[in-house]
Parts: structure tokens; C-alpha cells; sequence
């Protein structure tokens, strides 16, 4: 698995990753009826830097870094990771992550923080803090699941 | 006091409210360099809805509200708030809270969080707990304070 920046050519592969995962409105505090445009937009905007994850030049996913707060907050960063479904299972978010956690040394971040993990995601959380994150949040019943109801999401965080 | 919506005429009083303490960096991840138009752009974007407190025809307060998250977070509210370092002391960011509070509940929120109360700003700390509000997670040393180098940052929250 090859690891690389994202391309504008990257569009579409990145779209028919991230727009089913929106759609489903499961694990992301996303609109669930968010345009293609508009998908693409936050998941590659200018505050970003996007990659993709790529074997034998398919695109299997993509995940995106940013300073999680400006002025005294820049040297914490976040992440979004997205797999495609055909996938899941192959240590590809796995793969995104470390190389995200290795590229945030690289630019200087001092920690990652992530939001809003959904608390029913439990294929993430575990991932996640076998990586090394701990739950240092929890926000009751912030997030409306599609079929579980008000459910709690977790803030998550580790020192790089 | 009287609090009612911002309108494009109070932005001169509004910025003359926040950039000092935008400046200051003290208390808010903002980038202390930010231009007045960033600045104001940030406060009354079209994803807030931002409110003014007002004394006798003069701007003493301002306040913005929006969802914290879109889709299955967009229940939860969020919120910032600054006083005019004249007016300090005198209930007026309380009073703009507790309107907040009210607000939200009529337009629906379920919630609020506050997503990054820095630790060494222990009067608004108090402020918020005395309103309900309980600290729900704690960000290690997310927060670079101009003098007293990294601290912790707060996450709030309340049901409404």
C-alpha cells in the first residue's frame, strides 16, 4: 500500500469512497445529504492536506489532516480517515493513521485529537486506541444515530 | 441590559469587543494576528447566528450560537461569547449564557458544548459551572498560552 498526496485527478476515486460513508451518516457528524461538490470540498478544502491510499493504483482510502484549533491550539492536528467498503478488514485505516501520526511529527504537531467518535463505531475505537489514543472525552448522547438513537461520542487524543 | 441579534451596524462596536481579546490569545485558538475582517468573518458567519448585549444604546457583549456538528451532531449546540474588557465583572457575559441557553432550547438544541475552555481562564470556568455546565474532557496541554506555555484546554457541556 502506497501512501501519497491527493491530486485533483483524485476526485472521483475519493467521492465514490467518502460519499457512501456520509450518505449512511453512521460514524461522521456530516450532513447526510451533502452534494458530491460539497463532500469534496470539506473532505480536500484549502484548511486540509489530503491523501490517498493506493494499491496497484486503485484508490482504498483517503484521510485528511488539519490543525484541530488556530493560534495556541495549531499543534494539535486532527484526522479523518475513510476506507472503502470493498476494503475493510486490510489494516488500511491502520496504515492511514500511522502514516498520519509520522507525517503530524514531520509539520511540527505535538499531539492528535479527534472530535467525535461515535461511541457504537467500535471497530474504530478499538483501532484507534490501539494506536496509542485514549477517550479523554465523553459528550452524552451528542450524536443521532441513524438507527440507534441519541448515542455518546468520544473525544480522543494522543501526545506525538 | 438588553440582548438581541447582531445586525451589519454593530460590527464596528463588535470587533472593537473581540480583537482585543483575539489579540491578547489568551483565552480563545484564534490566530492573535487575525485582520479585523477575518475577525468579524469568523464571529457573524453565515453559520452563526450572533447576538449583541446592549446598555443604554451602548454594545457591552456579544455572543455567537450554531451547531457544533452538522448531521447526527447538529442537535448540540455551541457557543462563544466576550464582553468588553470595559464591562467586566458586571453579569453581562451570564446574562448572555443564560440567553444563549433559552435561545438554543427554542430553536430545538438538545445541548451545548463548549469545545475549548482553556484551563488558566478560571473565571469563565467557574462561570460555566455555575450555569450547569460540567467539564466533560480534558485536552493535555492543547492550548499554548502566551505566558504560561502549553496548558490544558476543557471540553464543557450541558444538556438543555
Amino acid at each position: 500500500m502506497k501512501i501519497r498526496k491527493a491530486e485533483a485527478s483524485d476526485a472521483a476515486a475519493i467521492s465514490g469512497i467518502i460519499l457512501p460513508t456520509i450518505c449512511e451518516g453512521a460514524t461522521y457528524a456530516l450532513d447526510p445529504d451533502m452534494s458530491e461538490a460539497d463532500a469534496l470540498a470539506y473532505w480536500m478544502g484549502p484548511d486540509k492536506e489530503t491523501f490517498v491510499a493506493e494499491e496497484d493504483g486503485v484508490i482504498l482510502g483517503t484521510y485528511y489532516i488539519r490543525p484541530n484549533q488556530a493560534g495556541g491550539g495549531r499543534h494539535v492536528s486532527n484526522c479523518g480517515y475513510m476506507t472503502s467498503a470493498t476494503a475493510t478488514g486490510r489494516g488500511i485505516a491502520r496504515g492511514m493513521c500511522e502514516h498520519s501520526m509520522d507525517y503530524a511529527r514531520s509539520k511540527g504537531y505535538r499531539a492528535m485529537q479527534f472530535n467525535f467518535v461515535v461511541r457504537t463505531n467500535e471497530r474504530a475505537l478499538r483501532l484507534w486506541q490501539s494506536l496509542g489514543f485514549e477517550v479523554v472525552g465523553r459528550l452524552p448522547l451528542a450524536f443521532r444515530h441513524p438507527t440507534a438513537g441519541y448515542v455518546d461520542a468520544l473525544v480522543m487524543y494522543r501526545q506525538l
